[in-house]
């Protein structure tokens, strides 16, 4: 069992090791009755000036994964390295893709937020979510990855609603400023792809994908 | 405050009253930091035999808030009545309108639960969710009503993962005999509409009409 990372309430039978500090996508890899390890990599988020948001959200996932997997010794109960499963989540803004479009990340003020909320304001935008796991040998590991798009559209909102809903402490640590799961949801009018993914893991694609793996999950032994 | 039909954890300063057992519409309605008594209406929810399916859950809505209120004697602090919030979701297949649609219910057992999954399986279909808001005066209550839309897609499913779903106990009692935001969620490649309305509330329309009756919800407050 590894201790390095100083992860928490890690079952003595994971089937593989989730490269994420973030409780929403344990929630929802939980609500999927698997069993996986935290290891929360730390590593440099800031894009590229010539990356384009996909690249950006799947080289974030594949990013996670390796560095997990690279430092980690975890094995299975027949000795098999665990697999490791990275992700990552972005706000675009504009929903079109063009020049102009802009990687949302986590809001660093208030003033930051109600700006990128207002921005958000009364129109579509995209919110891209990149799976990866990284597995087998060491010396050779394989990596499959999958992206996710998906568009919410938010209603017309004031300023005066962005400075309350900063002030309900929701939009803290959160990317494009706003949380699907929760006071945001009264902002969104349209959603049209995962919703799963907005709010950080798109259940259905991470259940494929785990599946690639033999990992259990879902419907697997009822 | 009315105890006639044994309402559980009600608060002293409840804004409305719901008219409905769901946990998962309560839970939506904390969600948006509302303050509400639940006061579950026991009206006859058999669809009449010329009825499309939106005229069905318009009916339930405002047959549950309509029923409650008639019932009701509570009131705020003022001492006005409190207005109620009655919803229905219902299951709709297939996903075009059509002659052939079909209202999918809970499932009476195993074979109907596994029937109806096997007819949503690797297509979409439609999630209707009516609300219906009944206040002010009793001899002349006003009433209004909003129908939401959704659009779900499931994959492809076997038979056998049907019968594992029962048996993780999800489907009962479900309309449609899955779980959105449960184990059912790796079923679903794609929505298109309101997720929170799949759940059981349309949270942005729930919200706009309350706000319509005054009723603090959201960001009131902060």
């Amino acid at each position: 069992m590894s201790s390095d990372f100083g992860p928490v309430d890690q079952p003595e039978d994971a089937d593989f090791i989730l490269a994420s500090a973030s409780p929403r996508r344990q929630q929802l890899l939980s609500s999927m009755r698997t069993r996986f390890r935290v290891v929360p990599a730390d590593i440099d988020e800031t894009p590229t000036p010539d990356e384009c948001p996909s690249e950006y959200v799947l080289r974030m996932a594949r990013g996670k994964a390796e560095a997990v997997y690279r430092r980690s010794a975890d094995r299975d109960s027949s000795g098999r390295r665990l697999p490791v499963l990275g992700a990552d989540t972005a706000v675009i803004a504009p929903a079109k893709k063009s020049a102009g479009e802009h990687i949302f990340g986590k809001p660093e003020s208030e003033d930051h937020a109600v700006e990128m909320l207002m921005a958000l304001s009364g129109k579509p935008h995209r919110v891209l979510s990149a799976l990866a796991v990284v597995a087998g040998d060491t010396t050779a590991p394989m990596s499959e990855s999958r992206l996710v798009e998906t568009e919410v559209t938010f209603r017309v909102l004031s300023e005066s609603e962005c400075h309350a809903y900063w002030r309900s402490g929701e939009p803290k640590g959160k990317a494009g400023a706003y949380a699907i799961q929760g006071l945001g949801s009264i902002f969104v009018t349209h959603l049209v792809g995962s919703y799963s993914s907005v709010v950080g893991l798109p259940v259905a694609e991470t259940y494929t994908l785990l599946q690639t793996y033999n990992i259990p999950c879902g419907l697997s032994g009822l």
